[in-house]
């Protein structure tokens, strides 16, 4: 999570937002969130890790990885976990507004799907950097 | 629609969806579904005529556009449509096991997004080409 952290803090520009994905205890893949530098919704740090993962394993299946993100995933990266079969989930930050996997919605139960998830990992650390984002967002827009 | 169905039908070896994102009357992206041949869960034909559309229109925000897709999109898709701001949405086939925009859940009340979508469109063309696929998978498993 401390390396999720590292990465969320290098997106420039964008929410903080940073995911690793570990199998047996070494990081194939992590990103953070280049929505805008990208010009492109999809390029969330869950989504790009996982296709990152994809292609250095050379396979879409990643049944024995874990992901580390320092924020409750999206629906949209939600459903992209479920569907890579990632292992287990370790998120920092609740999101109540988006989160899918139990702060706003659950798509495991959509899935039917028994992806273990475990949230509030290193959560202060994460909360304040994404308050420390909008905090200067907020000075900017004045 | 048409379009979407011909895409549909190039994707070998992967459920045949097909997805074109119109602006002012042109087709600006289109894609098939590629999951397999990419190994990329995230590669749905819709994800990948996003991706396609903001990259040729230099822009995430899709909000002058609309969206052709045979299939009802699933909670990755759907949130990426909703993320860009995508205008309307006319679908094919209604999706009972996962579609995300009514059949199984609805993200738009989650988004709280007035994006309009149509389900139904050429539905038989879209079923019986899914239906097809299917036979064929079944068939050839046995």
């Amino acid at each position: 999570m401390k390396r999720a952290i590292e990465l969320a803090k290098q997106a420039k520009g964008e929410i903080p937002v940073g995911a690793v994905i570990v199998k047996d205890g070494l990081v194939v893949a992590a990103a953070c969130n280049r929505k805008e530098q990208n010009l492109d919704v999809t390029a969330h740090a869950e989504i790009l890790a996982i296709r990152e993962a994809e292609q250095k394993l050379g396979r879409w299946r990643l049944d024995d990885c874990d992901m580390y993100v320092t924020l409750e995933p999206c629906p949209m990266c939600a459903w992209a976990i479920l569907n890579s079969r990632i292992k287990t989930v370790y998120f920092g930050s609740y999101d109540l507004n988006y989160g899918a996997f139990g702060s706003k919605i659950d798509l495991r139960s959509v899935a039917n799907s028994k992806l273990q998830v475990y949230g509030g990992i290193m959560e202060n650390e994460c909360n304040e950097m994404l308050n420390s984002y909008f905090k200067n967002l907020r000075n900017v827009a004045r």
